[in-house]
Formats: C-alpha cells, sequence, structure tokens
C-alpha cells in the first residue's frame, strides 16, 4: 500500500481538535471520510501533533496508506473536493516510504500564537487571534520568554491531562515579535521545539501576557518553572491564536 | 445636537450590504440598533460609501447626531458593547462640526482587492479574498490597470443600477501587488478616486483578472474602456475580496 504524506491548513473554530470523536466535528475526521469517499472502507491517518478545540493549523502534516497508486496532486485535488464545506485544505501530498510517520518521524514543530492589543472587538480576525483591551510590552515578555528557553522540566507548563512520559522537554525557540495592527498592537510568538508537552504553548503565552501587562516579572517566570507545580502557572490562554505552523522532518518530503 | 465621526470596521459575510433593510441584516441597521440602544429613538447614521452584501470596511466612516454629550472613547467602547456579536468594531470615534458630512465631505476613497491565486482552496482567508486556481500574471494586470487611470467615462465599469449622475470620474491609482501567500500568490489592488461608481473595482478587478489570466491583453482594456458599453466589461467579479478601506477628509476627524 502506498504511503501519502498530507500537509494541512485548517480553521479550528467549527472543530472540536484534530482527533476524532464520536459526537463532535474534528479534522482527523473530515479527512478520513473524505479518504472513504476515494477508496471506500475505514481510514486512520497519524498526525504530527493533536490540535485541541479551536486551535489552527498552516502546516499540520499526517499521513496515509491507500490501495490505488495516486499521483499527488490528483489525490490532494479529490481530498479537497470532497473536503467541502469543511475549512480544510491538502496543500502538500507527497508519496512517502512506507517508514515515514507523521508523528514518530518529526524532527522538531513550530507553533504561532497570535495576541492583539486593542480596545475595540476583534472583526477580521475574530476566532484567529486572542485579544486582551489593554497595553502588553513585548521586550518584558521576551524577557519572561527567555526564561523558558533550553532544557527543562515544564511540569508548571504541562496540562494535568497531558499524557506525555516526561515532562522534561527542550525548547529551542521563544520569540516575541511586534507588530502593527489597525487600532492596535499585535504580538506574534514563535515556538519551536522537537515536541510538546499538551497545552505548553497556551500556558507558556498565558503567563508572558501577565508579564506583558506588568502583573508577573521574569523573575516570577522562572520561580513558576522552577516550583516544576501545575498550580505556578500563570493562566492558560484561549485557544483561539494558537497555531501549529509546521512540522520537520530529517528529509523534507514535501520538497 | 453634538456629531459624532465614526470609523469603522465590519466584515461583510453575513450581512446584506451597508445599506439598511427591512428583511435582511445590514451594517447601517446594526450601528443604528446600537445607537438606539444608548439613545432610545430612531437614528438614521450616513456613511463614505454604500458597500454591497459580502463586501468588507477596513475603515468606513459614518457620522450621527446625538442629544448627550458623550466623551468620543465612552461612545465607541458603549456601541461596541451593543454591536456584539455581529462582526462589526467602531476603531475610531471624534466630535466634529454639524457641516461634517461623512458622505459629501470625503475628498478621497480607497478600496483594497484582495486576490489570491491557489490550487487549494481558502481556509483562514475563506469570504475574506477571491480565490482562482490558475497562475496570473502582476505585470500584465498592473498594464492593464494602467489603461484605466486618469478621468474617463466609465460607463462600460459602472453596473447598470448604478444611481450616479455622470459616468465620468477620475481614477487616481489602481495599482497591483504582488506578495506571497502559502501555497500560491496573493494580489493586492489598491484603488483610489474622489468617488466610485457602482461595482466600479469589482468589475475594474474581474477585467484585469482576465489580463492576468492571459485571455485579455492591456490594449483589450483600453478597447473596452473606450466602448463606453457595460456589455463590453470583463466579468465583475465576487465581493469577497473588496475592502472599502479608508476616506479622507479636508481634514481628519480623527487626528
Amino acid at each position: 500500500m502506498p504511503r501519502y504524506a498530507l500537509r494541512i491548513e485548517y480553521d479550528g473554530k467549527p472543530f472540536a481538535g484534530w482527533q476524532r470523536q464520536k459526537e463532535h466535528p474534528s479534522v482527523q475526521g473530515a479527512i478520513e471520510a473524505a479518504l472513504a469517499k476515494l477508496e471506500p472502507g475505514a481510514h486512520t491517518i497519524a498526525a504530527a501533533g493533536r490540535t485541541d478545540a479551536g486551535v489552527h493549523a498552516l502546516g499540520q502534516v499526517a499521513h496515509c496508506d491507500l490501495a490505488k497508486d495516486w499521483t499527488p496532486f490528483r489525490l490532494s485535488e479529490a481530498l479537497n473536493y470532497h473536503l467541502k464545506p469543511a475549512p480544510v485544505a491538502i496543500v502538500g501530498c507527497a508519496l512517502v516510504t512506507d517508514d515515514f510517520h507523521a508523528r514518530f518521524s518529526a524532527v522538531e514543530r513550530q507553533y504561532l500564537f497570535r495576541l492583539i492589543s486593542r480596545r475595540a472587538p476583534l472583526v477580521h480576525d475574530r476566532g484567529n487571534a486572542w485579544r486582551v483591551s489593554h497595553d502588553l510590552d513585548a521586550e518584558a515578555m521576551q524577557a519572561g520568554a527567555d526564561r523558558l528557553i533550553g532544557k527543562h522540566d515544564f511540569t508548571t507548563f504541562r496540562s494535568t491531562m497531558c499524557q506525555a512520559d516526561s515532562p522534561v522537554k527542550t525548547l529551542d525557540e521563544l520569540r516575541v515579535e511586534r507588530l502593527p495592527y489597525p487600532g492596535g498592537v499585535e504580538f506574534r510568538f514563535h515556538v519551536r521545539a522537537r515536541s510538546f508537552l499538551h497545552n505548553q504553548v497556551r500556558s507558556f503565552v498565558g503567563t508572558l501576557e501577565r508579564v506583558g501587562a506588568g502583573s508577573w516579572t521574569a523573575e516570577d517566570v522562572s520561580r513558576a518553572l522552577d516550583a516544576k507545580d501545575r498550580a505556578a502557572c500563570g493562566p492558560v490562554c484561549p485557544p483561539e491564536g494558537l497555531y501549529l505552523a509546521s512540522v520537520t522532518y530529517p528529509s523534507d518530503p514535501f520538497e
């Protein structure tokens, strides 16, 4: 059976998350249903990252096994046809070898978080960014972020529901970018690691937002990290600003 | 009665257009209903440009007369509160003199049109841009656009429903910007004039898209313009890529 890697864009708003669920719409369920239109029967696809309800993707990666030989172009076109009207699109498709696994072969994941500070409610980016109405200090947030870079026990920044074997992870990048936004300012958090704990990015951003607002210091971030205690975390921020931006493999299947 | 100028952002998707209608939701109707929450009674507001169904705004301007003296900040906050959950936001508010009229005082209007060329359906920009699946030549579109700059009889590029007294208008800018877009290319049309005819921008973009695709030449655009005949226009493009970007007044009320 030929194996295909899929690069997937989706809007998380209408979904209960990536993972297939009996009662609720999911991104995995939508793609598996589209695959069943191409080749009848049950399909199970595996993804690089299981995103939560309301979380978006610019470059999620999954793989599927099919019976027929499809050219990657035809497969992506056929899937996009059957995915309509769900806000999910196959933006890359490649034939890969049997040992490629979207989750286990991945060597790095990049997330983007969009945080917008402005008084007026969001209009064009509603559901696509987290808005706060107060000012935020980008330099203070970066100073707080710098305390989290490197290899640490991230128990503080991990959901109590997290199923990872170990809370020890290496955070390679947590960079705060400040951009103009109509009527306000946008802060983009660029986050990069081999792998992440459940709710780790939202725990980081929720905590750093407190630093940006002036109610936490960078030193408080270090203390929270050192506590290795979920209760020491700042408020976990809402999902709507979070995007799984891209996934890296030892050799890029979509090249 | 104090008069206020409002700068307004809206997402055109759920609306039948700017103008109040009995049976359908409109942006004007949403704002007038919010005003009635602040000061009971009927309110009628006037806008710089009456946008069609599905057309968005980044900087529409309207004015309203109120009985009470409001600080502009409190007025915009109160309106935004009552506008929820409609995707409409007051992003600027200013006290103006009685001779300010959002429509008649305006000396220039700027529109933006977003056209995206990519194979995959749009996800994050669905309803916010017009997608075509073929390649487009930005230089060819600019060459076609250059034929439209200046003072002309724009009968060809005007809806037969247009109520303007004269089809003669001066087009000050029609600039095609080419930007990278995930999995494709985005073309932004920046259009600027003192005033516009009904469907003028969508008639321009629909015609220039044909030039970009190679089925029309710049010379064909000149011939269509010279024909002064609505039937000579290219296909009018859909509304979802169009934004009323900003409106200029002799002195900026929001400064």
